[in-house]
């Protein structure tokens, strides 16, 4: 079963997608966040018939679990370059994914470059660790995609982290199944948490926020992505994420804002 | 006439609120957008009961000019920490920005804190250059407050840019009226563009998409912001603020994503 399979939405009329929330995308028995938004992304796209989304944020409202869900959309904004689109994932007949975005046409997008830095230094994929799904940690959702650490963050993970708040490794689908844009979004929502590499007082960080924004359409070959965390204060932290395709390119950029569970 | 005046929003029933666009908050003819997403928060925050915005996205879908306004609003989830709000602002017949906004209460959170920097270093606000308005540029809208750029970052605009796309400074309200945790949606998208600094081959770069993360109600007194931005490429860049209280706390932190025209 590939990704373009478990991320299919049927247009059931004004503005309604269909969807099946698929089984294994779980992450401590709730469907990982990314997978999620890339049923509303779908859905949004197909009803503003654009290729691409641009910049998407989605607002995690309940937690999900594998079924029948319903995308709701409704196009805000028909321009000549973007379309912006609001969308709901239901599922169990509640909302569980509020998601607001613009969808364009990332084909052959050039002109003026400057960038502060360049893809993470990664070692070959066959020397980064794959993480295999466990029912804890790693969880499930690690059986649907390949996904490749950094040995050092391996290391340290196994290891009650480095102290540092930073995760990096590769990322593909599952047999190397060809990646659109659309798996960009479930490529920085799908790696362990920086807080896991933190010795944060905390077991978990849920996140409240997450929008990506995709620069290009990656080409063909494996995902280097990394993610950091900066501040964590005011019982929040953010976690920023890069994904840098093949030829060294930029493809997308994500923030989230997560929470820091009050200790007890 | 202060800030608070000139955000207010009126209840019309059915979720709506009426408000008017003031005068004077403009960059290049149009109504600066930071200054409209308050307008958003206001009329959400209103309608879900919650004192502060803690992670608000605004997708900016036309231009707009001072006037009548009307912001509508749909509260998705009402939880117990926080509630999640969509929100319109319309004016003259026509949606104009596109607001999903989660809110809560920010009052002494506090808990596990690391921090990967502190505020930026800045002059004291007497040596730095307060931006007078004009009919281009700086735009009218800092006539609104009290907007104090770095001398370097301030000499360098006026000489063509430093090449690096960061901009720093210090902001407060006109008169120094106190500043709530909106105000902060308006200190992060009013600097000037870092791309003013970056001498990129464009008069502007619009804004397609804004979000903002509150952390903390500032104490009284001067915020210290500092925005950069990292990657120019795909026809888009991002922008990254930071806005840090007079007692050196984080209070705020920002991403935009802006759109780089193509030149001809």
């Amino acid at each position: 079963v590939t990704f373009a399979e478990e991320t299919r939405v049927r247009a059931v009329g004004g503005g309604a997608y269909a969807a099946v929330i698929a089984e294994g995308w779980d992450v401590l028995g709730n469907t990982n966040g990314g997978y999620l938004l890339t049923l509303a992304a779908r859905a949004s796209m197909e009803e503003a018939g654009r290729p691409d989304p641009v910049s998407v944020t989605a607002h995690y409202l309940r937690p999900s679990q594998a079924g029948e869900a319903e995308i709701g959309t409704t196009v805000l904004k028909e321009g000549r370059r973007f379309a912006t689109v609001s969308a709901m994932v239901r599922a169990g007949g509640q909302d569980r994914v509020a998601v607001l975005g613009s969808y364009g046409d990332l084909e052959g997008r050039g002109g003026f470059e400057r960038m502060e830095s360049a893809a993470p230094d990664l070692p070959a994929p066959e020397r980064c660790v794959r993480l295999e799904p466990t029912e804890t940690f790693p969880p499930p959702v690690t059986g649907k995609i390949d996904l490749r650490l950094h040995p050092d963050d391996a290391a340290r993970l196994l290891d009650g982290g480095s102290g540092e708040p930073r995760v990096s490794g590769w990322f593909r689908l599952g047999d190397g199944e060809p990646m659109d844009t659309v798996a960009l979004l479930l490529a920085v929502d799908v790696f362990p948490p920086t807080s896991f590499n933190a010795r944060l007082p905390v077991a978990w960080t849920p996140t409240l926020e997450l929008t990506a924004h995709v620069r290009a359409r990656p080409v063909p070959g494996w995902l280097r992505c990394q993610f950091s965390t900066r501040f964590i204060t005011g019982g929040f932290l953010e976690e920023d994420g890069e994904v840098w395709d093949d030829s060294g390119r930029l493809v997308a950029q994500s923030r989230q804002l997560a929470l820091l569970p009050e200790s007890r």
